[in-house]
């Protein structure tokens, strides 16, 4: 399939259209129309047609969607054709929530190895995987053709850590520390700051708040 | 001060402000400009006057703005002037990592309790919390004005869990859970979605990629 270019605001919802129709082909549903996709996704159907538009006749008129097609399609846009080997950095709680979460595995996401600065936690077992020291992150990274790092650190560190991690060739730092990294542009970063998403619904509690009184 | 209609995209960008004000503050600095703040935050200096003109005069020409002032006026505005009351439902490793990251509180989200349904956690302590049955959300959410409920369980539980919760009386719902919530308008719901993160991640390490090879 030819790929155009495809605003950044499409590619963002591409995600949660994969759940959806991972979840319909789970329950054994083969087809599914513009209109039922925007029944249980709550976004209108026209907006799911112009979505999917941006990726070629995936739907055909009065026929709706193959969900399989749709699925293994969205999927190779994402990059989930391919498996990616991943090191988390940080062994605290966050770190170790990540590695026990299992269904990253399913797509392809693959914990390869855990570091921590704290000696403390050096030969912790989590899951399958020994907590090491950071000093082995350069020989693990391309021992293992490793190309997401997960930073679980300080903000402190992160920014250092970051800086390391590019300099050993990593492509991608999904990053947890509260900080927005400095890192060359062919390095992708997916930021996850969890005060700024916690700071946004406590905005909208206090205005749907102050609307209730009529103010 | 009077609050116009904002749009959730600078709703969205307020965090990062208050964030790097903060940081300012925290340097002992007192004022700053646009063309300066756009320096260390990546956006443009009109971005940054368009976005604060929203909330009427913080700058003057040529003057720049008064930090304190502003982290203040953007912290109010994010309903930060006042405490939040929350519960953590899901006692793993993500609500442990959750309850025992302090710069929450800081921030004035305060962590009254962490429920779970294992048994085999309750009584355990995180923290200073002791992890409880969930049977006792009800009575605790209206004992202690809780209003904030974080779902760190597993979305198999998360749908009916928040049903009960909004019949409790709950204003706002931090979701890890993989899954949309359905609630009533009424009540706010911020989702933090890893996996959907993750891929978003994995598509631009893909793209990158493909523009490397000049495909």
């Amino acid at each position: 399939m030819e790929e155009k270019e495809i605003s950044q605001a499409v590619i963002g919802r591409l995600p949660r259209y994969f759940r959806y129709l991972g979840e319909l082909k789970d329950q054994g549903i083969e087809r599914v129309s513009s209109q039922e996709l925007s029944d249980i996704m709550k976004v209108t159907a026209s907006q799911i047609r112009q979505d999917l538009n941006n990726f070629g006749g995936f739907g055909q008129q009065g026929y709706g969607y193959n969900v399989e097609y749709l699925f293994q399609e969205i999927g190779k846009i994402l990059g989930l054709d391919q498996n990616h080997n991943l090191i988390i950095i940080g062994a605290g709680n966050l770190g170790q929530a990540l590695v026990n979460y299992g269904n990253f595995e399913r797509r392809g996401f693959l914990f390869k190895g855990v570091f921590d600065s704290n000696p403390r936690l050096h030969g912790k077992r989590i899951r399958d995987k020994t907590v090491q020291p950071m000093e082995n992150i350069k020989g693990f990274v391309q021992a293992n053709d490793i190309d997401i790092a997960v930073l679980t650190i300080p903000k402190t560190e992160a920014e250092k850590v970051a800086e390391e991690l590019v300099g050993y060739g990593i492509k991608g730092i999904w990053n947890f520390a509260h900080v927005d990294l400095n890192v060359p542009e062919e390095v992708q970063v997916e930021n996850v700051h969890l005060s700024d998403s916690l700071m946004k619904l406590a905005y909208n509690i206090s205005r749907s708040r102050k609307e209730g009184d009529g103010a």
